[in-house]
């Protein structure tokens, strides 16, 4: 396999026709490898079956490696035509993320193998072409063409890694060994494992975007977080420790496992590691095209579920928490074995890269610092689910590849395996599966007494929430309502620092974030604890994410950073509170200043509101009301509207109305004007409002 | 009662310190001689009386017409101070316009008779030292402070009028007779009738915005009207002749009567006229404040009710049509007859103005021209329920004088009567009240075998209709959709003159009047009727009305008037038809040119649309089409989107899917743009949607 050997490219050093000749090779070996894997298959009758139930046949991927290429051009307008429209539809799609207990009904036409094999010459002929004549400077960024390249070349590899799971799930009567390099031979009892300890840190995670490697959307961003010290084993768990688990009954023992564990567990009556195989006593091993006496000193290969179920079998028994690595413990072991990056290596630094084997091997073999197998052999499964780092942004052109598993139910792996290649076989790789998923993945356990605490930043789908986030947060600040009131309030107050302010509609919090550098406290709240959610969000973690509507089924995925937006200094000033502001609790009272923003058309009885309101404010203080008058029948009876209605025959205004309420207790301060609110629906609907500001000062 | 005469006041010509003393002239004879009217009660007490049980007890209209000042001042910003707040509440609104079998059931709680004059004091008071000293410039304009004050004076005038009718359906005993001017005491038997010719006319109705005198909105604007020749009685119908309608049981025979007419003489089982008398044989007639022997020669007063089922008994007797005039059929009989309006009298051409008589008088003794009494005695019934002329707008200060009555059901009087004054007794007085209600008023009938044509111009209020004519009409026309679109196309097609277009969202026109002027013909489909017959209503009668939101209930009255845009030379060009763009009859085919202005988000199936309507196109012809992709999977199966969805895992963009589906038989003109698509919902209130314009050529 040496002749294959390869790395991810620089893509921002060298000369472009060096880099053009680099990138060539690199395809060119990702597309031989890819179709040397299937050279396992016994015969082409191999292609119409699956590795697993759930899974596609294993012709649409041979076909899918290459209409992804088409299809991100096309999508790209590098090419504008396709090479087939049919192929480019059925090995679009694959079955990669479905839930175990779902199962895939659909039917498919697929072509004859030999069809595939001369579509994907076709394409592979395109692609050099376009390589060796498609205009190239130096860096390749985003935004390159020739970042859609590497993309299609690092998807290649990651299916050379998946295809060879599936492989590996096939009968071993419809597969040849020895067709797809050496596997290792050496095996032996597994070596006694111990727990060492690793120093904490603050972990800064995450890539620039200036770095030169490629790299998928969720690599990129900033992510920082406290490791504790912890204790880390020395090897991964080998098949002989986790054969003790299985001795004493650990696949038939509840409490070991969690509960999606053990609904997984039932349903596939699991009782010992799917590549494991027993007849009578002896216990053999499946490879990806052969089984071989179980090698007890090899790392054991199981999913998150059962790894997890290892761990609090062994926490009980031991009654220490022993649990798997979080994503940034894995990273501090990487750190402290001072485990070097793809562009530092000479050769990989473990069983790693198809560089040594083509099959995990003993984990005492690979030495990383104090540790073995910090990278490859075996992906190790961690506690953290994906999702991306603060300053997140989805890749235009595969706008699909990290968000949909950014749900909380797919775990990260960590370190590669044996035939990790390409952008699989950096550190900052960050791949995810649902817990109950195979990969060649196996885990290492860490004993720590801190409290796990796992991040969910799901995306925000709620369609008003996100509609807010996206009126305050988003990018077109020329028209942010929030922004502009907020000027007009510190306008008016100057910058005072010792006051404090009620905000009483906070919605997602922008108001209350502009306002806080010049307050001494603001208390902000809302109606609905779906809203504040989002800027305790903001508090808490620094960012927050939300999904708005493009066109049709279309999305944008948004993320906003607190940091960016220059408002995080004061954000522990804002005190976010659900409450009604029509029938407010007795501690919001002793206010300087009360903003009514756009609140008043939302209350059961608005006219109930400005009679009593000034009872929260202090002598002298502001009462600062922005409202779009928008009382509709509906939600509002309209013997509570304030105006917008006749009395005694002649129109009363909402401003007169609200005015002639307010006169007892305030004095209008200013000449009300208008202010813009600007409502995004879609990227072609927005709805704008007027909303009129007046300001009024309480009497003493 | 001479000393009482005055006129309405000239308002724009003069000195303004001369016409500031003729307003306080007229302002204070107004004042005094409506505190006179109810000289005539017994005593206090019968204030709390009511004439009619559908109307207020008199003393509401004793505060009425002085609160009426104080609001509308306070309303116009003249003043910033109430009089009474209590009494300008209780005072404001009058029960004038309910249906006959609309029972009042509130309960008041009326002050007493002192402290109303006390309050009219303060009024009266506060008005002459306000027309004292109130910056006074000629001329007096809708906007100027004065015509606020005008439109009180007026207003009390009303009310002198319709007050001595609930004076005079009090019990005799509660009023003395005398007290208000001398009755006429000539009577006799009725005068032989007759039928006269009148030459007919193009009528021109309506009074210009720069006329001298006071006028309330529904009197200005313009309105033609052919009037054909037809024969008027040479008198008003008397009470002579009516008495051969009774005696003929005219009152018990449903066929001469209306529906509505016969539900009315049903619900108060009346047999004769209101104020008639009937004790054994003998008829006596009730007068303000006294009863009289019946003068058989005076006009017979009824309501438009009983006076059109006397036409249709005559109708029924002559084998002839008789009929009451309509309103331009009276105003050509004021032609003909050369009565004079009143900046032309030295005395009155009748008896009206309080000039002659406090009561009717026998109907040969006014002269006009050949006819009696075309002004004054009494008003006169006509056929035509009242509405705006084109151009009309509503009085801001009193957007309720007339707006309610444009309803079809509140049909004109005309003429005025003895006690008509100011506004009343001029030609273009239009007041108009429900066909049950009694005024002094009654008829002449007219001979006419043209059938009657009764105009209905309510307003819009169907807010989705009305909220397109704005957008599409409206006053802002900077962002008008249809303009800009009409604008483009004019660009690509350049002004062919020979072609025929179809537009395929018709809406309520303005695309299709745009482009007509350049066409040779239009055809303009809308999915629905309720649309079209508002264009339709512009080319028929060349104006339109609606009513679009302001705030809260508020609502603004609008009116498009076509020739105020210049677009009313080539509306006959256009077809308005109702039909599905979706699914066309055959009929609709043989186009140069098709439109199709954000109709695809509105259909079924968009796809079939783009896939069949080249099909409609003539070679070579152009395809355009607007839209903004707001595809609602409410309203459209996902499936038949052409665009905005994920196809094998790429997005499809809107654009994309139709180019794709086109591209079969068309190409692609140009590059697409976006058009700014405002749609207003209420003042504060407005959605913008982005409209892409791609326009496409059929293939040959």
């Amino acid at each position: 396999m040496h002749g294959f050997i390869t790395k991810t490219i620089d893509l921002r050093n060298g000369t472009p026709e060096a880099k053009r000749r680099e990138i060539l090779e690199y395809f060119e070996k990702t597309w031989e490898i890819d179709e040397k894997l299937y050279s396992q298959l016994n015969s082409d009758d191999i292609f119409y079956h699956r590795g697993d139930p759930l899974r596609h046949v294993l012709l649409f991927y041979l076909g899918h490696t290459a209409a992804f290429f088409i299809n991100k051009l096309f999508l790209a307008k590098i090419i504008d035509t396709r090479v087939n429209h049919e192929f480019e539809s059925i090995f679009a799609i694959g079955v990669d993320e479905m839930s175990w207990d779902d199962l895939n009904e659909k039917h498919y036409n697929w072509p004859a193998v030999s069809a595939v094999h001369d579509y994907r010459n076709k394409v592979k002929e395109l692609l050099i072409n376009i390589i060796q004549t498609l205009p190239l400077e130096l860096p390749i960024t985003w935004d390159h063409p020739f970042w859609i390249i590497m993309m299609g070349i690092e998807h290649e590899r990651i299916h050379l890694e998946t295809s060879s799971v599936l492989i590996r799930q096939l009968p071993l009567n419809e597969v040849t060994a020895g067709k797809f390099g050496t596997i290792c031979t050496e095996s032996g009892e597994a070596p006694k494992n111990e727990m060492l300890p690793v120093s904490g840190s603050e972990m800064k995670l995450g890539k620039k975007y200036d770095h030169p490697l490629y790299g998928w959307d969720n690599e990129y961003g900033k992510h920082t977080e406290e490791v504790p010290d912890f204790k880390a084993s020395k090897f991964l768990i080998s098949n002989g420790e986790f054969l003790q688990f299985i001795k004493e009954d650990g696949y038939n023992t509840e409490n070991y496992w969690t509960e999606e564990g053990w609904n997984w567990r039932n349903f596939k009556q699991a009782q010992m590691p799917l590549f494991w195989r027993k007849e009578g006593d002896q216990y053999s091993l499946r490879l990806v095209a052969e089984e071989i006496p179980m090698p007890w000193n090899w790392p054991v290969e199981v999913n998150y579920l059962e790894a997890k179920a290892y761990c609090n079998w062994k926490t009980a028994k031991a009654g220490k928490t022993f649990r798997l690595p979080t994503e940034a413990e894995w990273i501090r072991l990487t750190e402290v074995c001072k485990v070097p990056d793809v562009p530092d290596w000479k050769t990989a630094p473990g069983n790693i890269n198809l560089e040594k084997y083509s099959s995990p091997c003993p984990v005492d073999m690979f030495k990383n610092g104090d540790f073995y197998d910090v990278m490859g052999n075996v992906w190790q499964w961690t506690e953290t689910p994906i999702t991306g780092y603060a300053g997140f942004k989805v890749h235009p052109m595969y706008d699909d590849f990290s968000t949909p598993t950014f749900d909380g139910k797919h775990n990260l792996i960590k370190g590669g395996s044996w035939i990790s290649t390409g952008n699989e076989a950096t550190l900052h790789a960050r791949y995810a599966f649902r817990r109950h998923f195979y990969q060649h993945a196996g885990f290492r356990i860490v004993e720590s007494e801190t409290p796990l605490k796992i991040q969910n930043d799901e995306y925000e789908t709620d369609t008003e929430v996100a509609n807010s986030c996206e009126n305050m947060w988003g990018e077109n600040s020329a028209t942010n309502f929030s922004k502009q009131l907020a000027q007009e309030i510190l306008e008016i107050t100057g910058k005072p620092q010792d006051l404090e302010l009620l905000d009483l509609n906070a919605d997602t919090g922008r108001l209350a974030f502009e306002l806080a550098p010049y307050f001494k406290k603001i208390t902000a709240i809302d109606f609905s604890a779906r809203f504040i959610r989002m800027p305790i969000q903001l508090q808490e973690k620094g960012f927050m994410r939300y999904i708005v509507k493009d066109e049709g089924e279309l999305v944008y995925y948004r993320e906003v950073v607190l940091s960016d937006t220059g408002l995080d200094e004061d954000k522990d000033k804002i005190l976010f509170m659900q409450d009604n502001a029509n029938n407010l609790k007795p501690i919001y009272t002793g206010y300087d200043i009360i903003v009514a923003p756009n609140v008043l058309e939302e209350l059961t009885c608005p006219i109930l509101f400005l009679k009593s309101i000034h009872e929260r404010l202090n002598d002298n203080g502001l009462l600062i009301i922005a409202s779009t008058y928008d009382w509709e029948a509906n939600n509002i009876k309209s013997e509570h509207w304030p105006g917008g209605f006749k009395l005694d025959g002649e129109p009363v205004t909402s401003f007169d109305g609200i005015k002639s309420i307010l006169s007892e207790n305030f004095t209008l301060e200013n000449t009300p004007f208008d202010l813009p609110l600007m409502l995004r629906k879609s990227s072609r609907i927005v709805e704008q409002r007027l909303s009129e500001v007046s300001i009024w000062r309480k009497k003493q």
